[in-house]
């Protein structure tokens, strides 16, 4: 065939082998490109858009790992004819993906509402001050007034007095002593975990710990997350100049078929609640997981992020507790306690470890000796647990109202919940023959006074497979609030 | 000349290009290479060797900044014959800088003691077990009484009162308003600095800034540090893949001409204050380091660690004050505060800060929302004024009590003080004449039980140079402790 030909002036912050990727799906999916077609070669090509071989490798790389492209041996690489890929495509109008590439990322010091939902709360001030919008559930707060400041407030004036010496004393790279092990203690008896409180590392957040294992890892491979996913770790990876691969997520979790005879060695993924379809990873998916990273010598970051709050189904072991040594369990309790509270931590395998020992072991601590004393009296005094107890049975409470008010509001009609599990967000899709009344639902609903969130928000291209899917965030709506969302919704789908 | 050969393998965790660098330095210097020989070509060295031609640049580079060797147009690059730049080494062995790289990098979980003092803190714990230690200048500890814990008690019940609504939401990535705000006044009344509170950053230390800037920087340029200086910030840039080239200091501070001609986009130091000699770089060279940056497009990173506690001299208007387009101004409040509390702070010209949003709007906030609301109020409300006078105040008596103990104990007979100007450590040389007597100061000193801090710890490579200086943090001790300290060093001086 010919040699394609992109203006790469139009990428804005894409990276390039990004860019040349979106380009191609796109030609892909408009039919430009033919299933059974053969692309150019690689140093052509290269040469002819004026780039490097390996950018023009990694944008095949991406093409082969999402099923678009299949590479045949001393032959080249072809458009795949797979047809059911294709069906998952042929809905969309193809160009979402390069637009959301740069979606909302011109915005700064929003009043940023919670690491699951960073990427929706990028727009809302400019939403907030057109005043229109009358129940948002766009964003993913915590009760105010479900953290304990007179407990943590008396715990820190005694931790004070307790560690007065201390503070004069930078805090360990990794974290307080005393705070890893009352993590390493909590974690074994709440998930029967069993860890030396040495190997955890604890930093003000989870994006501080990626930047950690960017500094282990090097930047010279891939690193895999799921797609639709929580979309801000790939872009952490990105920004500080590691390649990544979206892999996508099918109703058992992340397609582990599509790591193989790539360069990954790190993958992020919530096997026991992905974000944000709820999936949980069954045991045969897992285990060949484990096995192909035991294999390929590659690590996964287990993200734990909502285990406290998941109110149905069988508690499910982690990934970590099958397998120390390829797993780094990942946790914060921004999520349990407060946003304010910035501490996050995760356990490193031994390899690791002694790689951030010899690596990184000048560094200082970078979470407040202050906090670090508090949250592990707090955990170890047993107010973590007593905390969490009494959260769980708000968000209960909240999620009993969210499914009365469905129940009620006659919703039921129009769509269906795909995913209640967790305390804090519902997503449902639009049954079929209610599709046209769907398009454009968000702008429509907004019209309304009501702001939902489109579930392309979290997806990685995949235009047309999540269309008619929304996510709500509820935790800190009433019934009556929700209930007149769905009488909204129900006027806007009847017509 | 025949090509050199270096076992690669030896070469432990440093960078090759380092590597390289250390052994040619090392043949220089020991006479292997002569003034005004001709190196090896990089081609026939890089495929010799077996490494990138890149790696030769780089290594090349690092020994033309430093002045080792010269790139002569079209004929090559020749040992330098440049007497003052030989006269600096010929007294030493040589053999320093290679040896120094790994230094206390296996060390983990130290009683980190100070920013400025980390490397040295590394092996002090293996140290400490020798128990023989009676006085320990090693370590630059803040006096734990010096910090106001009940009024920040007070403050932080208070914030949590006002601000509960807040703390629900994760901080905004570049800080709290309320705290940036009152950094910009704090700025404007003690330092003349005008800076609008948007173009602040804050994070959980300088070492998190660094991972900023780096980000915003790129991997593809050079960062320059001060040698001597803190070594630890060069430390970090390598850590993340970006290469540092180690600029000699003068009398005046950083050799300005040994920037030029060199990818250097980013340069940090202390012009107000170097940390550890105490020059102060004067004004002609600050409008020659300024106006490099300006025609380089460079940044300058001003870290002003230690303004609140020089106690001699005029006050120095900052580098930034100068040039508000090319200049980052840098601080913490980890050194007048409390180790344990992780604020630190930097404010980035405009068009770093565009960037910034662009590319980093995205990240959360690094440092807990309480203390951030804390320090927020405890600067506006003018405790923070009142705590750095109080503190200044102890450490001028500690420091009058250091020169009183000098004064008085006949040292100045062995030694000369060439640094005491700011309120934690002291730098001095022994007097040409006894500089034999003084082979191997600290390790007579530790037999005796004292330890004191070879100047070499902050020396990357340049040996022989400080070969003779030594430096002591002496803000927790008494007289009579420094006294007696002196009292067993003349002691071993005299024989």
């Amino acid at each position: 065939m010919e040699l394609l030909t992109y203006s790469l002036e139009n990428r804005g912050n894409t990276p390039v082998y990004m860019y040349i990727y979106e380009c191609i799906k796109n030609d892909i999916l408009t039919g430009r490109i033919m299933p059974g077609e053969r692309l150019p070669s690689k140093r052509p090509l290269a040469s002819h858009l004026g780039v490097a071989i390996i950018t023009i490798e990694n944008a095949y790389a991406q093409l082969i790992t999402e099923g678009y492209i299949q590479s045949k041996e001393k032959k080249g690489y072809y458009v795949s004819d797979d047809m059911e890929m294709m069906a998952l495509h042929t809905q969309g109008s193809g160009g979402h993906g390069a637009d959301t590439i740069n979606n909302g990322l011109n915005n700064i010091g929003s009043n940023d509402a919670g690491e699951r939902a960073n990427h929706i709360s990028f727009d809302r001030d400019s939403f907030d001050s057109n005043d229109r919008v009358a129940i948002d559930f766009s964003v993913n707060s915590i009760k105010a007034d479900s953290f304990p400041f007179d407990t943590w407030a008396r715990i820190m004036r005694k931790s004070m007095l307790d560690h007065e010496a201390g503070f004069t004393k930078a805090p360990d790279g990794r974290g307080v002593e005393e705070l890893r092990k009352a993590i390493a203690a909590y974690l074994y008896k709440s998930k029967g975990i069993t860890v030396s409180a040495e190997r955890i590392i604890v930093g003000p957040g989870t994006e501080y710990l990626h930047h950690i294992l960017i500094q282990l890892i090097g930047r010279s491979c891939f690193v895999a997350v799921e797609n639709p996913g929580y979309k801000k770790v790939g872009r952490i990876y990105e920004t500080n100049g590691v390649r990544v691969l979206h892999i996508p997520v099918d109703e058992k979790g992340m397609i582990i078929d599509r790591l193989k005879d790539s360069n990954v060695r790190l993958v992020h993924l919530s096997p026991s609640h992905h974000f944000p379809t709820g999936t949980v990873m069954p045991i045969h998916r897992r285990g060949r997981l484990l096995k192909w990273a035991k294999e390929q010598g590659a690590y996964i970051v287990e993200d734990d992020y909502d285990s406290e709050f998941r109110f149905e189904g069988r508690p499910v072991a982690t990934l970590y507790s099958m397998d120390q040594s390829n797993v780094i369990y990942m946790n914060t309790f921004t999520k349990t306690l407060a946003q304010s509270i910035r501490i996050a931590y995760m356990i490193l395998p031994e390899k690791l470890y002694d790689r951030y020992r010899e690596k990184l072991g000048f560094y200082s601590g970078t979470v407040s000796g202050f906090e670090q004393y508090t949250l592990a009296e707090f955990i170890s005094g047993g107010y973590y647990e007593r905390h969490i107890r009494r959260v769980r049975n708000q968000y209960k409470k909240c999620r009993q109202e969210m499914l009365d008010a469905i129940n009620e509001s006659g919703i039921l009609e129009y769509i269906n919940v795909t995913e209640d599990k967790a305390g804090l967000q519902l997503v449902f899709e639009i049954k079929p023959e209610y599709e046209k009344a769907a398009v454009n639902l968000c702008a429509k609903m907004l019209e309304a006074g009501v702001k939902i969130v489109p579930f392309s928000d979290y997806c990685y291209g995949l235009p047309g497979r999540y269309e008619n899917s929304f996510l709500l965030y509820y935790s800190d709506m009433g019934k009556d609030m929700i209930n007149k969302a769905f009488y909204l919704m129900s006027n806007v789908l009847k017509n």
